[in-house]
C-alpha cells in the first residue's frame, strides 16, 4: 500500500507538492479555506478543511499520514511544528517560522521524530548544498545570492511577492546576521547593496537579509553571508519607506485613531506587489562556496535560474521550494534519512546519497543546478 | 509722517518683510499666535493677535493701514484677500492660494483697490521678468526651473520644505499645465524629469509642477513651460510614494478605522522635511525667454541663485519671496504701481520703471539675478 502524506495548507507551494507526490503516494491536501482546496476537485487528492492554529484539528488530520508537510504561513509555523511532532509524524517543513526550531529538538528526539525544517529553496537547497561540500572540505567562505522576481518589471517597485507581502516587509526589517573572520556581524536588512550580472536574467541588486537562519548556529564557517536579490531601484524605495517609518508598528495619532503605519503601508502596497494568477517570475539562486579540499584550494559555484512553468502552471517559486521539500519528503519516508530531532536541511545535505537523490529528483523536474568547479 | 502697513501672517516670510520694511514704514506685524509675534519684542514693530481666518479680525486689523501685505497660509489665502479688497484697502499678496485671484477682480476694481498677487519669488519674480520682456519683444519661449533645497543633503529625500509641506505634496498630485504650439497641455505632476548642471549649485532634477498658473491666463506665448528643482532622485520616490496611494485623501479600511492615507504620510514625512532655525538653504531659479525683439532672435536668460544669510537669519526663500513682495509694496506705496483691480505681477514688471526699481531693490539686498543675453 503506497504510504500516506498530509500536506497541512494548500497555498500555490503546497499544492505544486500535492500534485508532486500523489502519482506515488496517497496524498491528503488540509486547508483552513474550502476554496482553495477546490482546485484539488478532479485529482485523486483527497482534501479536509481545517483550522492548523487549533492543535486537535492537526492531530485529527494527520492521524493516520505516514509523513507530514507542513507549508502553513510563517507565524503559525511552529505552533504547527510542535503538534505534529507531540503527534509522533515525522514531518518536512517549509512554513519559515521566525522562532529558533532546535527549541524542539528534545521533544522531537524523545518522540523519536524525524523534522526537517525549512526544507525549501533558500534557506533550503541552499543549506543542503553546504552541508554537502561541509562534508568533505574546509571551508572559508560561504555566499548565497537569492531572489524570487517578476518577469514583466512594473515601475516603481519592479517586485511581486510570491509568498506572504508580510514577510517581504520583514526580511526589509530584521537585521541581517552573518559572519565575518569568525565573529558574527549585525546589519542593516537592505545594507550593502551591489549590482550583480547573472547570465539569462541581467543585473539585479543584491542586499543584506537575514536569512542564514540554522546555518549561524549549525556551521563553523568563518564567513557566511546572505543576500536577497531584486531588480535595480527596490532597496532605494524599500529603505526610503522604511527610514520614513512607513514600515513601523508603533501606532501614530492620526487625526481621530491611533494608526500602526505597517497596517496602512501593507493595504497600499499589496496590491501593487499581488502575484496574478499564471503571471510569470522566476526564481535565482547563486551559491558559492570556496576552501580548501583535500588540502588544495577549491571552489564551488551553483547556479540555479528557473522559470515560471507554463504547463504545470506552478510558478517558479512552488516548483523550487515545493520540490526541494519533495524530495527531501521521498528520502525521510524511505528511510534514507532517518535522523531523529529537529534537522535542518544542511544535515540531510551532509549525506552524500541524500544529496545526489534531491539533486536528481529536482533535475527530473526541470530544476537545474549549474555546477562550476575551480581550483582557487 | 511714515505711512503704515499691516503684515498679515508673520511666520518665516512675513517676519522677513516686517524687519525689511520696519526702517522706512509703521509696521505692524499680525498672527494668530502670540508665540511667534514674540521675536519682534526688541523691535519698534508693532504686533496684533487675530484670527486671519475672521473676517472683523482682519477688517479690525487693517482699519488704519495705508497698504495690506497677505502672507497668511495658502487655504486662507484667498478668503482674506477678498476681506482686504471689501475693506478698500491696497494690498500686496504672496500667499499663494489655489483660487483663481480673477475672480475678485471686478470687486477690486469696483472698490478702487491696487491688488498685486502671487508677489514672491517664483510664482513672483519670473512672472515680473516676463511682463517686462513681454511688453519689449515678441516671446515664443518662456521656461522657469525653480527650486528651495537645503544646503545639507540628508538622504533619502534629500530636501526640506521652506514653507508649509502639504503645500510641496499639493505640488506632486496637482496635474502640471503648461503651454507648446500655443496649446495647453496637461501632465501629470513630476513628469518630464531632467538633470540640469546649475553652476555653483552642481546637478539638479527638474520636473514639471502646475506653476504657471496667472500666466496662462495674461500671456499670448506659444510655449511656456515652468519645472520644479530637486537633488536627483527626489523625484523617484516621489512618484514611488504617490502611486503606492501614500498621497490619496480617500480614507481606507485600516484594522477598525477610516485612514485618509496622506493624513499618515504627512504625519511620518514632516519631521524629516522641517527645515530647522538656522539650517541653510538655498533658492535657484533660472528663467529663459525666447522670441525676437525689433525683429531680430533674442535670449534672455536669468540666473538667480541665493543663500541663506547668517547675519540677519533670513532664510534664502524668506528673502527671495519676502523682498520680491516688499519691493513691490513700496511701488504700489509710492503710487509707481497704481492699477485697479487684481494685478499679478506680470503687469507691474510690464511698466519698465517698476521693473527697474525692483532689480534695483533685490540688488540692494543681496539677491543677485545675472542676465545673460544672446541672439537666438
Amino acid at each position: 500500500m503506497a504510504s500516506r502524506i498530509t500536506v497541512l495548507g494548500s497555498g500555490m507551494v503546497g499544492y505544486a507538492m500535492c500534485v508532486d507526490l500523489a502519482g506515488q503516494y496517497e496524498v491528503t491536501a488540509v486547508d483552513r479555506d474550502p476554496d482553495v482546496l477546490k482546485k484539488f476537485e478532479d485529482t485523486d487528492i483527497r482534501t479536509r478543511v481545517a483550522d492548523l492554529s487549533e492543535k486537535e484539528s492537526v492531530l485529527e488530520v494527520i492521524a493516520d499520514a505516514d509523513l507530514v508537510i507542513g507549508a502553513v504561513p510563517g507565524f503559525m509555523g511552529a505552533r504547527t511544528l510542535r503538534s505534529v511532532i507531540e503527534a509522533g509524524k515525522n514531518i518536512v517543513d517549509i512554513s519559515f517560522f521566525p522562532e529558533d526550531p532546535f527549541s524542539m529538538d528534545d521533544l522531537a528526539r524523545q518522540n523519536e521524530v524525524v523534522a526537517v525544517t525549512d526544507a525549501g529553496v533558500a534557506p533550503g537547497m541552499s543549506n543542503v548544498i553546504l552541508g554537502y561540500h561541509n562534508n568533505m572540505m574546509d571551508i572559508q567562505d560561504f555566499m548565497c545570492f537569492v531572489g524570487g522576481l517578476p518577469k514583466i518589471r512594473t515601475r516603481p517597485y519592479e517586485y511581486k511577492a510570491p509568498f506572504s507581502p508580510i514577510d517581504i516587509i520583514e526580511e526589509y526589517t530584521r537585521p541581517a546576521r552573518y559572519r565575518v573572520d569568525g565573529r558574527m556581524v549585525t546589519a542593516p536588512a537592505l545594507s550593502d547593496p551591489e549590482l550583480i550580472d547573472f547570465p539569462g536574467v541581467g543585473t539585479l541588486e543584491a542586499f543584506n537579509t537575514d536569512g542564514l537562519r540554522s546555518l549561524l548556529d549549525t556551521m563553523d564557517i568563518p564567513n557566511m553571508k546572505e543576500k536577497t536579490l531584486r531588480f535595480p531601484g527596490h532597496i532605494t524605495l524599500m529603505k526610503a519607506l522604511r527610514e520614513t517609518g512607513f514600515f513601523s508598528d508603533e501606532a501614530i495619532q492620526v487625526g481621530d485613531h491611533l494608526v500602526k503605519p505597517i497596517d496602512l503601508t501593507t493595504k497600499l502596497l499589496f496590491p501593487l506587489w499581488k502575484l496574478e494568477e499564471d503571471e510569470e517570475e522566476f526564481t535565482v539562486m547563486q551559491i558559492q562556496v570556496q576552501g580548501t579540499e583535500d588540502g588544495t584550494p577549491k571552489n564551488y559555484r551553483y547556479d540555479m535560474v528557473d522559470h515560471f512553468d507554463a504547463d504545470s502552471g506552478f510558478s517558479s517559486m512552488a516548483r523550487t521550494t515545493g520540490f526541494a521539500c519533495t524530495a527531501i519528503a521521498n528520502l525521510v519516508l524511505d528511510g534514507s534519512f532517518h535522523r531523529k530531532g529537529i534537522s535542518p536541511p544542511e544535515y540531510v545535505g551532509a549525506n552524500t546519497g541524500c544529496f545526489d537523490r534531491i539533486m536528481g529528483y529536482l533535475a527530473d523536474r526541470g530544476i537545474k543546478y549549474v555546477i562550476t568547479e575551480s581550483n582557487g
